[in-house]
């Protein structure tokens, strides 16, 4: 089969084995399927993701050297149930999954594992217990948005929302996007969203963003002040001091770079909860005193549960939120590499997805 | 009055004015006041700390070049109500306070300000109505605990402590043991106690923690698994996949030193929440990626409320905790410099007091 593989630091596009169905697999037609920051970051930083996975402890499926094809935002055609299954999906249905399978070894990763191919090939292998169905109406490229809407919700869920609480989304890319859709298929708001991107922004109104900021001509944090938010430092200490009715400021960190989550506790109000959804590759530096001054609380989020997996199919289904809006390009397997190179320098692009029959 | 000052980057023993107490403030004579580890950081980085307060949008009560008496952990004698108080207290009675007046300019910390005392002299201003009288049977240099030990009591409250977890609190100076005394005096457990220091950890064990550890021969992330805490990296994950019975995994980070959060996050359990009590005065370096991973939480933490402050002395009164057990030394004014430097240098000392008419 053809697909886009991670080989000595490059994307090529070249022939490889089809992966063969396992016990309880299903092998699968990819229809498409999404590139993820994550995706752009671990084409740079692949061993060094492999390296912190080891310090942690934990084994990597990701192996130095070997060729890996990246790609865990898909919607996926059966083609065929492989041995001890249950025949639960025909041949011909359209499914969506969590990236991941179960093998004999246990639980692996797909999209960034060495041993199975990810969605940027022409067929992958799925555990059928894993599989959804792409119900009837949702295009293929719309389910393959379940799993980046799923990271918003989770980020969303994380956040502990509720009444008393103002939103500032930071980095209005798929994850700062997905959190806003989220936050406004519950009801909640106000939402304040920011992007240097003037395309970005236009996509962070669509998704229902109350107030939409350029962060070249206002800081965030003042342009949320009237929404009952504490101002920050000594004002709003003062405010909340003499018990003025003010909301808990939530931000979320959707951008994933050096420098922000210092910029966002000198900027933000007192008592701030930071929900870090973007994921910063480099060893970040912060001033734990401006941290602790304002008793900024951190929450470091990643991925979803099985059962956001499962609400994200079902709002994208039935159109409670306007995450569709948000793709941008579908490509064939051959322009993916030009694709990644594209995501990385023209932050007017949001979602490219790979169709690999294209 | 004699006092010792921050003057030039030393301390320095001197004589300088005596307070005049302001509307609604008490003139008072210190009995004892604790040395603080955040007194060693303003000594050191005196600068540092005006100019993040500023840039954070605050003023700061500290001024450059200016001379600065530190000393914010302190029970005091009434002398002398100043114009417009109520009397509430008279001359003689032994009083404590958080350090904090009320000025017709706001208000104002007390043993962070060049424009105020603080506890390192022999008089100081108070405001009345924040006084708090120090019970009869509980000596001054007890009494001088109520603010060290009102920190491990709000450290604790933002834990959001209860069934279902597990402590583990790394660092036994002032600000762990606190931790340690709060939870105990709450009931709660089991908690994990480790410093590298043999009187610190035998301070530990007389502040009631459940096991104590010398991080020198056990990894203290390793010590707790059978607290039912998960492992930390894959093992955790499968655990807490197949639904064991786990606890959650609360650190009180009370060490305050640069690579600290990294190396906890590198070593906890999935999920762990950190809550950071230590004062890390440096720029410190995290890898976000260790974070996300296993989505941690960090709670920065600092100061307490008026209500804990209440608590934490009525705790000590009670001998609902064994907190007054940390006292290592009592020094007069004299002794005041030479007392800063040992506690930089020997953490077989925990607690030193300053009694200025000794």
């Amino acid at each position: 089969m053809r697909a886009v593989i991670r080989r000595n630091g490059r994307l090529v596009v070249d022939d490889m084995a089809a992966p063969v169905p396992e016990a309880g697999q299903v092998l699968c037609r990819t229809l498409a399927c999404g590139v993820c920051g994550s995706d752009l970051h671990a084409l740079d930083h692949y061993d060094h993701m492999i390296e912190l996975t080891e310090r942690m402890g934990a084994a990597s499926a990701m192996k130095k050297g070997a060729d890996t094809v990246f790609g865990h935002e898909f919607c996926c055609e059966v083609i065929e149930n492989g041995p001890g299954t249950a025949g639960r999906f025909k041949p011909g249905a359209r499914v969506v999954s969590i990236p991941a399978v179960i093998t004999a070894a246990g639980f692996e990763t797909v999209g960034y594992s060495s041993r199975l191919p990810g969605g940027f090939a022409q067929s992958l292998v799925l555990t059928e217990a894993l599989l959804l169905a792409a119900p009837n109406g949702l295009s293929s490229e719309e389910a393959a948005l379940t799993e980046p809407l799923a990271v918003g919700e989770h980020a969303v869920a994380k956040a502990e929302p509720g009444e008393g609480q103002a939103y500032l989304v930071v980095g209005c890319g798929p994850v700062g996007l997905a959190v806003i859709a989220a936050l406004k298929a519950r009801g909640l708001g106000p939402v304040v969203a920011c992007d240097f991107s003037p395309e970005r922004r236009a996509a962070a109104d669509r998704m229902g963003a109350d107030r939409i900021v350029d962060p070249a001509l206002v800081s965030p944090h003042a342009s949320w002040g009237d929404f009952d938010v504490p101002a920050s430092g000594a004002q709003g200490l003062i405010a909340a001091a003499q018990g003025r009715a003010v909301r808990r400021a939530v931000i979320f960190e959707c951008v994933g770079a050096p420098g922000v989550l210092q910029s966002l506790a000198l900027g933000a109000p007192p008592g701030t909860r930071i929900v870090v959804a973007g994921v910063c590759m480099q060893t970040d530096a912060i001033e734990p005193l401006a941290f602790a001054a304002k008793e900024i609380e951190l929450r470091f989020v990643l991925g979803y549960s099985p059962d956001e997996f499962d609400a994200s199919l079902n709002n994208l289904a039935e159109g409670a939120t306007r995450y569709n809006g948000i793709i941008t390009g579908v490509v064939g397997l051959d322009q993916t590499p030009a694709a990644f190179t594209r995501l990385q320098a023209d932050k007017s692009q949001i979602k490219i997805l790979v169709a690999p029959g294209a």
